[in-house]
């Protein structure tokens, strides 16, 4: 399966203390685990076309997306171009402040917000769909002891699966594993992941990115056709 | 409660087949059988602003949506304002053709593509959530003698409930009601409706919108507050 | 509309703790509440057929039920009838240690489990669905100061929608309101509601009781016909 | 993975029509094709215990069930076993005349009532969830020339995703291929299989059951821990 994983990588430059967190940017973090089983591409924002051309997309199985300060950076155009893909049939994992990406914004319709604050402060995922794939291997629960909070109400439709709920030490919860389906495609998002902190080492998560990766590969069936239709069956006035 | 019927209003003009059926349009139809219950304003294409000002807006409780042949002509602006409306907790019933919609296609996030095929075939709607408010006062399945064929794949999120499914005599299927929740706001596609048969008459579909209107009613709550939010409990670092 | 509060009524003649809170019994605090706006009947499980009688339930539109210590002296015939009427059509809430009622048990298929605890702990439940009726006129959140703990994984079929979801001071999240659709009937869980905290007081519990009877009520329709049916269009082996 | 094939196999032994389709069984013609890629057994309702031991449920990833005159002769015992084995995990896929089986009404909460008729119809399944591992390698839609009808209402819950939707000939449609996740297991329901005709050996149908065959795997998890738990943070009153 081919994997590209997409990063933002501003902080990184910017930011010694994510840059010592993450010496080969968070892309990299997730490609080292990734690598493992599938082939692993990476793209940044700074590069020309932010590193998704038609061809990186076209030979993408899944995409992961990790961005916050830029968003606004990431041109329309490659939007609309991974937006075609998602729903042609490749795979979406966006995380964490990736909420706010137009991509992540355009797939849902909502405003995707959420309540936020950096208060170094304990996580707790608990399973909630149990036989879901992306739970495979996972506890009843896994904890991070320092994440950046994210609270409800988050404003997005319906998830069609509800895999973890967080629990924060503040007092808020979180749907923090989702999964939806668009078109051809399966998109999950991923609350955890703030870029002050080593999330992307912690284990579960790498677990859990990894069963997302599997869960999200693209089906094996041509996009539906669309548009004007002959009749399968006889009808009183077929229009030709 | 506060109906504004927004129609397209340009089949009516051109074409005498609509004009017969629709003389008072199609959004006169669909006011004169709500406005036995409701306040019901209508709002068309061609007024400034296509007559959904914020005023207009804001003093609608559910907005219901008929368009065809100039979506494109539907100003970004417009869409985003009752964009916006909608996550605050306006209610919107897209009928028919409005599946291709601007605002229908932002707020779902996907093509809204499907086949269809106008050949004065038979559709057959089947209830299959029979305890929805929506199925009020219907029986098991209502026909409608001609309508244009929808036929899937409806490239439309998963709805949160599927309230009616048609059978066409051609040999295809459709999600002929499909509830949708965004934001604060409660969303119904309908279905039928092209602007050649006289459906709007129909008892069945008057009654069907009817209890839509009732459904989509807006709560009375304050939209969720977002952004940095304060912790409710203790925390090692509240950042300030 | 007609309500029926069915109570087990066990733990407020055992336990003086209990009587003090609720000297009406739990089924005359619910009822006090909700007779300012419908018909209400109690029922408690030493009545002869426990109250609930062919005739009771033929005149109920929502039933409410709190059972925690005696599930198993519950009749078969009687929860056989409950649900007999609840897929008719009969609105259902079932509320707190409910959850492992026979009823609630058989409208799930599944173990209902959950863990549990009690310590006086805070719980402070969530809005999720901020568009949904039951959720009309309650804030972001509202907190229980004290109360028994339930926590994931509740052992549930995934809610059709998730209304309430609860934070708990000792670590532990639940999807505290959730609806379900099983025949022609709704049914709402209720998390909240510990035999020794004056939890059916609280104001905000009592709306969401109030929203949920509302939501709950039947639809005037007939139960689905099933079995043999003839064609609606000619076939070729009409089988006589 | 092991794959357990259960089949009431009467017909086969009463009709010579049915022997004649299926000279193995119904249960030999699955497994002739899922023999292909899984360790498979079959067991049938005249074996002790319905061949459903407790052993060979241990042993079970998948369990495929077809029933139809006979279900009243499955013991209770048996259906209790098999219901707990799907909680803790294990796929079940129920097949055509199942959906009256009481291992799915007891798994599904409803009368899982529905229309039917033998009249020697056409069948046409729709893919309506093109994402949806269970279609992978389905065209839009596929055709049985000859099926018995089932149509709607079918009375179970909302399913958590409708992956096929049939058209019949004679005027009804029906959610064919239904998946819903109760406990730690996955259950996907499929509607085609009349007896009198050789659907089983159809190459389509065979598809989609080996791909629910995968999709239903169990996840490598514990079951969750239920029942009295200790607090996971610091509460006021931590009752021992």
């Amino acid at each position: 399966m081919n994997v590209t994983i997409w990063n933002e990588f501003r902080h990184e430059k910017k930011n010694e203390k994510v840059a010592e967190i993450y010496p080969a940017g968070i892309h990299g973090a997730i490609a080292s685990f990734l690598g493992e089983d599938h082939q692993v591409k990476t793209a940044t924002l700074d590069e020309p076309e932010h590193g998704l051309t038609n061809d990186v997309l076209e030979q993408t199985d899944v995409l992961i997306w990790w961005g916050h300060v830029a968003h606004d950076e990431v041109s329309d155009e490659v939007v609309a171009r991974v937006h075609k893909r998602v729903l042609e049939g490749m795979g979406l994992i966006v995380l964490h402040s990736g909420h706010f990406s137009k991509i992540f914004k355009t797939l849902m319709g909502t405003s995707c917000d959420l309540k936020w604050r950096e208060a170094d402060e304990k996580e707790r995922l608990w399973v909630v769909s149990p036989s879901h794939p992306i739970a495979d291997g996972i506890d009843e629960y896994f904890e991070l002891e320092k994440e950046e909070m994210y609270g409800e109400h988050f404003d997005i439709p319906n998830p069609d699966e509800v895999v973890f709920m967080s629990w924060f030490q503040g007092g808020e919860v979180f749907r923090s594993g989702c999964t939806f389906n668009r078109g051809n495609g399966k998109i999950f998002y991923f609350r955890p992941g703030h870029e002050t902190f080593p999330t992307y080492e912690n284990k579960h998560v790498q677990r859990v990115i990894k069963n997302a990766v599997k869960w999200a590969a693209p089906s094996s069936r041509a996009v539906p056709v669309y548009g004007k239709a002959k009749p399968l069956e006889p009808v009183p006035g077929q229009s030709e």
